[in-house]
């Protein structure tokens, strides 16, 4: 075990009353709730990017959190030394996943050859890890967006050598994915998108990204990868407008490209917000259009215009979330990961823990919230009774291919039809999800 | 002629320096832009519903607006004298058409019946007028969202006598536009969304919107009417959240429900905006997607976070707009609706005009200067070079069938290939346009 | 008691595992807390406003409430029936408080005389009513924005005439609130602003507004009304921009006008948020301005752009909001009203309880999580700690009169000052917060 | 002359039908507009922090941008040879100021002695420059926000050690800008405020930041500096919320310090639009409280939530912002900077040239507007006529010490006063306004 966390033991579930800063108040991996153990539900994954590459830095400020592994001239032994740190975090926090970019894990090199050497050693070292510890990768990425080659976009680019260097590089990223068992493989599209339209062709760009999204299914199908492509929209930030603004787009988009049936959504509570929607929105449309996948639990800051990273801390809106994933079924190859960002002036190590325990602790107490909404049952009912007038044979015919404006037309004149306005009760329901919290 | 607007002349167009606030200073109807003329490119529609319906109430105040068909016993008496104020002003303006919700031209009845009976007498008056004047009809639609009935929705209200009564009075208000020849039919979701998820059935809903949309273009193919069936997109207001967010998800649901070839967008400024884009943003998705259709040019103040409709005046942002409506061909059936309304303290008929022959004039000035932009060509062409390298052979072959993402990879690693940024040149881009305002 | 709200008994407390949702889960009035009952710390009140006054119309739709007071033809009958069920339900809640503007309770007369008068026959029935029910009156005001008079404003109007009768009105309404020793008066400028600046004089404007202020204040003074002077900030809407934009913006003012002694805030949830603050937020700003006054729970919906005025439903975010009005020693004379609008499709009387009784119960439910974090005291001694430093000799004489740049700038310079950042523990902090939710 | 700009030659005015992109069309230093030059209107700055400081990187994304200054190891030798660029630029636009923060300038040593001496050796150069070229020094300022011991504030630190570091560093700046004869010294709080509430004392903050600022008059007045003392508010970010939120705030924080005739305020066009307002509005609210300063031109778009410095290209917008700043008299020490960042494409630069030709010339362009808008006077006539009741004898007793709300109110009563709406005539207005467009 490296000595950057110090002497933190594991992190243990405590129970509600603990004043235990580092143990778990609600977060009890083994306890079931409705069947599964909250480690089956939540399927908690901690993330490179915001956890091991961020260094404090913003726009207007230098870096800030001191992390041995960066700015390292042996850049792949820091690249070592991450790693190590990254396995004995998540098993401080007993977390089943983590998930990458493959540019968090390892350095870029001189070439796309030796930046996939590079990650392939990595891999090695994950694989290892893997064996040992018994954590999974959730998932695994290409960052196709951070090196300046991809300023202008990946598969969108204007260049067709950045569409090559993109679907070489993402081959290498699913090719190491699928070596560690990943669940699920991610592409996030920051730089499919454009600073403006003034110098955009936007329809070559959607149907390059439509083909290059293509490619990448048809080869997770030549090797045989059997997890999940997944989609995360949002809506801007760092390009002005992003192809892949919420999840409604992305499904027109999946239809238009023929992959409704082959990629799903990994939702953002930051990026549903920015998005103009709430985060049980997004998860909902997702369940109504068939294309939830995963999601990642960052909240945004509702008073700040861009994407704040921040663990989630708010039972009720966490319950509302979770209320839906479970109502949907909830996740098969997905799970719920943090790829949260500290505050800048977080900057000890001990912080990295704090983050992440309230974030899961959140997310348990949320989970026994739901579970309970959905055991109880009464809005559902509620709801159901609102729409039962459609369960008629009337209501239905309707809907029926034999029916027609006019012959509905007739029917409201002959039965006199004059609907009443009934309450909405939302108040009522407020209220009622308000018991279970 | 009616006395409303007392004694002002027909508006005539009296050049960039003239001063007189009821004068055209770019609106020259009969001026040739690019093959077609002024009044051609620009279609313009006024529209009962702000320009003959509003009062000056807000949430906070009451009425402020003396109309003189509004608040009179006789409603169908008011009703003709507002179709002869109406034609009037058409006539003033000089525009080519004209469009209304059903529930604008004429008072809801007792029963749909009478209801139906109202607006088939004033479409008789129009019949009238329009041979008269020469003014035609844009479009039509139906109002169900102002009536208590429509609160939960009407295609999407959980109550399937709504969806009843929706259809029957959308099948008058397409027999009424049919019979006045009107290029378009519209659809506004203003209640098709939710308040709260939380009573919401979102997949019941959604289906039944998707079967309605159905039904409609259904019956338009049985009536032969041959104008275009438009969906106007709106994020939300008056609900929380409306199914019609925005223009790529009308695309996705257009998709859903088999409908990407049979209905088309209605775009407003203010709705782009309070969807997160720019109108241009949407104008240009439309186009990619197939889907574009006409515009309402309403802008919203930036500072407002409602939909504030104010007439546009903004020439810059309104060639933008025009800029990449030539591009994408120009209007067909559609046209550039004003279903603004003037700010509660324009409370004298002449801001009716004034609104009017400001916005016309702000689209007018703006074609000349995006025709301008196009005769030059220079930003096109910037575009077409920067996408050049999809020219060559090898870029396309990535694109087809054949390819992959091993075979890329390879060619990426055999080739060394090894991208360069080059400047977007956005600032240019921008300089450029302004040579042309 | 009138038969508005059917057989429904008072609503009584029946703790947190009641499933009756016509029952407080929390709101136990008589609860003592740090030292107060319940009932003294929260000093609920409900407004005639959003709860008697409105109807469900919005700007898309008419009417959706049944209330029979609304509409009828004797005016001063249905005052009285309004009057009786608003006692009615502030029996059936049990609150201590209401709240109402002058228009809410009596109807407008053809002359400011016969209106006044007409509020002084309502206040003669309230003064019975309270003297029945023990219920007190937490503030009055006027209604200087519905009207059309009041259209370009009420003390910031460009007639003189609009100033003149806005005095006379809120003369009245003030000697109506003292004569029913009301706890504080408010004022909300709700078209004290511009629609565009273009026909605004600024400078003007805020001179009368200042002066209209004075006015107010002096004359409070001259009748002997020992309440509160409030003003209720609001950014925006009805007008583009109002003067009282939010809590800074309203202490420049009161500085401005000599009288930040005078006058303090009565701050809104939905308006913060609508400014681009949280609502604890400007709750800490008034208390560090010294002009904190009262607020009113309602808040915003996160997604919309305009004021919902929703009842508040989230613990976490009413926990910090009293967690800062405690910290700040608790109302004096002000208390928390709900000026809460019903949704629009809550039309059942019986929703106007669930709104209060959830409202009320969120509200007392975080005054107890609220007070046990200020019993524990942690988070107040993180912060104390956090500032230590400053309570040092060196620290405060940089902030003494004697200090000057350069003298610090000698001493860094001496020193080697060269501090050292410590971690800002956000994620810390906001886990305990957590832990008394 | 460097060679990083290669062989172009300095910007001339060429008028508005060129086409070159490297001449203005608007911009004609030396042309006569209502009595002075465009130059002496205008007094355009280009500042050091984004024109030579910013590379291209963004919170995803690395560096773009080869700055041949940048990444080396003489550091020295880079701000030589960057001063050398910047000179050549200042030149090649022909414009009469630039600015600067220290760390702009120079390189941050060892200690805060060393980073002085670094300073200082740099403003050496500056002053040769200066007389060689005479462009001047607009502004000055310290950058106390980017070095990570400024993390948490810099006069609002938790830890005094932080006050004292920045009171020295803010001393070594002012030094330094009135040796360069600066024309006015700036503060911009980038992290004066907070990320969370939980962990800040507001009270104590705000109290060391008007200690701070009144040393830094006390400074200025000691040194004999007689430049303008400017605060540049904006709303957050990088801070989740800044004290100087908007003009309004800082206008109640100078009353409140005793610093309203001392400070000015130092306005962007993009800050305004963060905080809700649009630039002119912050304009005039300036100009109405009497500490209008300067402005910085960066706009931002529309549809990004987060600050981005774009030149300004949108003439109608600018127009109304030079109306109300020659409306107040125009600039006294202040200015109008571009601290305009190019977009992170724009790699070439050229780009550098495009961006301040673009912004340069809608100012241009924009001056010419809104001096023809008050040499025809009608908008302000209008204005004028609007408020013109508040001429009268009557209308002013209403505004003197002698009023009262009650001998108004019998007024009131006694001449019967019921004042009639009269129109606002906001569209007229804004028709108005494109007439000099």
């Amino acid at each position: 075990m490296s000595d950057f966390f110090g002497n933190i033991e594991p992190i243990k579930f405590e129970g509600p009353d603990s004043t235990n800063p580092l143990a778990y108040r609600y977060y009890d991996a083994n306890r079931v709730v409705m069947g599964k153990t909250m480690q089956e539900h939540l399927r908690f994954a901690v993330c490179y990017w915001h956890t091991f590459c961020w260094d404090g830095a913003d726009p207007f400020g230098q870096s800030t959190m001191v992390r041995p592994w960066i700015g390292q001239s042996d850049e792949m032994a820091a690249a070592r030394l991450k790693a190590e740190v990254a396995f004995d975090m998540f098993s401080l926090l007993g977390v089943p996943y983590f998930a990458f970019h493959d540019r968090d894990i390892a350095p870029e090199g001189a070439t796309l050859a030796e930046s996939n050497r590079n990650v392939q050693a990595i891999v090695d070292v994950f694989e290892q890890k893997i064996e040992e510890t018994g954590v999974g990768l959730l998932w695994g990425t290409a960052n196709i967006f951070t090196n300046k080659r991809f300023m202008a976009g990946a598969s969108t680019n204007p260049d067709p050598d950045v569409f090559a260097y993109s679907a070489a590089q993402v081959k290498n990223a699913l090719d190491a994915t699928h070596r560690l068992n990943g669940q699920n493989y991610v592409l996030w599209g920051g730089r499919e998108g454009y600073e403006t339209l003034l110098n955009t062709d936007t329809k070559r760009e959607l149907d390059h990204m439509g083909r290059f999204l293509n490619l990448v299914v048809e080869y997770k199908h030549k090797i045989g990868f059997d997890g999940t492509i997944l989609i995360e929209p949002k809506p801007q930030e760092p390009t002005k407008h992003q192809y892949d603004f919420d999840v409604a787009t992305v499904y027109g988009f999946l239809k238009k490209y023929g992959l409704e049936n082959e990629v799903k959504v990994n939702i953002e509570v930051g990026h549903a917000v920015l998005a103009g929607h709430s985060f049980e929105h997004e998860i909902e449309m997702a369940n109504t259009l068939g294309i939830f996948g995963s999601i990642d639990a960052n909240r945004n800051d509702y008073q700040s215009g861009w994407d704040t990273d921040q663990f989630p801390n708010n039972v009720p809106e966490m319950t509302l979330a979770l209320y839906y994933i479970l109502q949907g079924g909830g996740f098969t190859t997905g799970g719920l990961n943090f790829d949260s960002k500290l505050r800048r002036q977080s900057i000890d190590p001990a912080d990295l823990l704090y983050g992440h325990i309230g974030g899961m602790d959140t997310c348990a107490k949320a989970l026994l919230c739901a579970a309970n909404m959905i055991e109880e049952g009464s809005l559902k009912s509620l709801v159901e009774d609102r729409y039962a007038g459609w369960n008629t044979e009337a209501a239905q015919a309707m809907l029926s291919k034999e029916s027609s404006l006019d012959k509905i037309a007739e029917r409201v004149e002959r039965e006199g039809i004059n609907p009443q306005p009934k309450s909405g009760r939302q108040e009522y329901c407020e209220n009622l999800v308000n018991r279970f919290i």
